[in-house]
């Protein structure tokens, strides 16, 4: 049986699951969750995930939630070595990226386009700040290198790619930032590459 | 070599580090940073770490920045399976929990205490609302179980403790979460605890 992903289009933390499901050639079955009816706040997907977020995965008596971790599960399942490796120090760096993607980059591109695309009320001068920085931040690390964490893609670009990608559609164009736009195209170049609406 | 750790004493992001070394028996060399001066946001540190933050972990040539990831660090070096098992599935449940600490208890409890206790201009509405949205869940989750992700105390518990423990700091008392603060009891009895100021 196929894993469930409780799914929806425009979400970046949604695409994250579906784009490393789809160069891993794992098979998914998607789910559309009507979110603007708020059936995320409700049961039965409120009984799934208590936070009331998507995307929620669903694997057999398995019931996952948050991205960053989704991502963690389907290397490990199915990614070998590659996308996560299990030595401490790679295991380290990879998720030290995870973690700019749930802190800097929700902060920051995200929130702007929470507020911007879905009208989420919050301070969207100190949330364009932050996006700022990190993409600062990240730009100057891109400007040396191929890949955020390693000498290869891990799943450390592809849970920070989405809503820098997006960046745009809060108001952030990433022109300023030519090593994450060329990041961006390489992360496009991938074997098994897919798009999300925005990107 | 002892692992080098920069350190400051009333961080709870460095005292995950100090506590999960000491739960393992891991020596470690600290070095205390002049965060009053603002240390950590000019040379050398800001070269170790760009974000400017704390901790900071240096291991021979390998330097880590954000205490969840230097967590997976530890645990993955000196932890076994114990504190960080491999397999795909538990290691995704504890990281949903790392990512709790890098998010909800970051926007919450953490930005409250960052707010009373050190002057940071943020919201301390919203910080709150967060806080006990956060605490509420945690306390529901936590009333049938011992521990956040296994069966066993993990880093999920590690990352997620401290700035839960100094909530009141924040302006949040912990009364209204009685399997909160038995958990917190249950942590502090642990072989090799250490404690922290305000915990």
């Amino acid at each position: 049986m196929a894993i469930k992903l409780y799914d929806l289009d425009v979400s970046g933390n949604c695409y994250k699951v579906r784009l490393l499901c789809a160069l891993l050639n794992v098979p998914l079955d998607r789910v559309p969750v009507d979110f603007l009816a708020g059936a995320h706040k409700r049961s039965p997907l409120i009984d799934l995930n208590v936070f009331g977020q998507l995307p929620i995965l669903e694997d057999g008596d398995l019931i996952l939630r948050d991205s960053q971790a989704i991502l963690i599960y389907i290397a490990r399942k199915f990614g070998g070595e590659s996308w996560l490796p299990t030595d401490a120090a790679s295991m380290a760096i990879v998720t030290q990226w995870l973690m700019v993607a749930e802190n800097e980059i929700a902060r920051g591109p995200n929130d702007a386009r929470l507020h911007d695309k879905f009208g989420d009320k919050l301070d969207i001068v100190v949330a364009r700040e932050k996006a700022k920085r990190i993409l600062t931040i990240m730009d100057e690390h891109l400007s040396s290198r191929q890949w955020l964490a390693l000498d290869r893609p891990t799943i450390a670009d592809i849970a920070c790619m989405p809503y820098v990608a997006l960046s745009w559609e809060g108001g952030i164009p990433l022109e300023p930032y030519p090593a994450v736009s060329a990041w961006i195209e390489r992360i496009k170049k991938l074997p098994g590459f897919v798009s999300m609406p925005g990107i």
